[in-house]
């Protein structure tokens, strides 16, 4: 599948494309800066020869489904100007509001009670769905760190739900959980302010497992 | 340790009596309702010599630490009036504000953030802390039931966060992990809305294990 990242750049967006591509999707790693783009990936595949590159946002945006991994602040900026191209995609959303405080993170309430609810209300047309908020980016990019997490999968469309699902069970290390609706998405999100607090406060990279199912 | 639970004849506070009694602990079972609470203690022991009983929930308020297991809505209501007797003590709040819709459970922003801070302003002079909200009440109650789970502690006083994960790890088959202050109790009590609906959607009992920590 053609995964394009709008923002891939950072660390959320670097994880999530290595990993992407090993597991053989055709991955655009988008930028506002298409030469930073292309440098960023370039290094993310060393000698590998995963299907990867470097682009401008607007490329990624070109692509089947499409992942949003900017910073949250940035999210609706970015991918405002982009609404034509995104019409009836997939898009994925993977924003945390976040603020530091001290030795914590704090969970932000964003304006229609989460990132996913913003982004889908500046691309009205897209079917937005939120995933992939709770990984801990550096053992996403690092792949061999023998990551396991299982990923929360939510969103209005119940086709975009499951398109979100196969992408994520796709990546090896990570496992779909289907959570429901978009609704579900602020407490979701808020729920990363807890792992980035444990993994400051325990010194550890933790990963959501669910048992029993 | 004594262990008061206020509210404590609904399903989790019955789950975490049974348990809370068979870690060794005296168990005072609370209820607006005396008699009824000694009814559901008697159910719950069965056959078993473990030290507990019911009592009315001013009794439960006098143990050494406390825990509120009312319905959330229920919660202020119920502990403001007790406020002298839970002077100083650690108070551990389980409540999660949720609103069925559908198949899905919602998570309710409470006034202060959190029911963990509608109960710290209702007892300000009490060390609340939150834990224990995750649980599926049925596999607490049912002791046999095989349950692991983490469970996320957090509060303002270190101390009350301290005695609070001891009792948790007293449990069997709970693992308490210490998260920060009371600023996280949002961001923990609205998951409960993810973990509720996963269970409705999936036919299952889920619980939170963290990885790599």
């Amino acid at each position: 599948m053609q995964v394009g990242i709008i923002g891939g750049t950072g660390p959320a967006g670097r994880g999530l494309a290595i990993r992407a591509a090993l597991a053989g999707h055709d991955v655009r790693l988008g930028s506002r800066d298409a030469e930073r783009a292309a440098s960023v990936a370039a290094s993310l595949l060393g000698d590998h020869d995963y299907v990867l590159h470097g682009c401008a946002n607007e490329e990624a945006a070109l692509a089947e489904l499409v992942v949003v991994a900017t910073p949250w602040d940035a999210v609706v900026a970015t991918v405002r100007p982009l609404a034509a191209a995104l019409d009836g995609k997939v898009v994925i959303s993977m924003a945390n509001a976040l603020a530091k405080q001290g030795r914590e993170l704090l969970a932000l309430l964003p304006p229609r009670g989460s990132m996913a609810g913003q982004l889908q209300a500046a691309i009205p047309t897209a079917r937005v769905t939120g995933a992939l908020h709770h990984l801990p980016a550096s053992k996403m990019e690092d792949v061999g760190s023998g990551l396991r997490a299982d990923v929360l999968v939510c969103g209005d469309d119940p086709d975009a739900r499951e398109v979100t699902c196969r992408f994520v069970d796709s990546i090896d290390g990570l496992r779909a959980v289907e959570v429901g609706s978009l609704a579900q998405a602020g407490a979701i999100e808020a729920f990363t302010a807890v792992f980035a607090t444990i993994n400051v406060r325990h010194k550890v990279h933790s990963t959501l497992l669910l048992g029993g199912i």
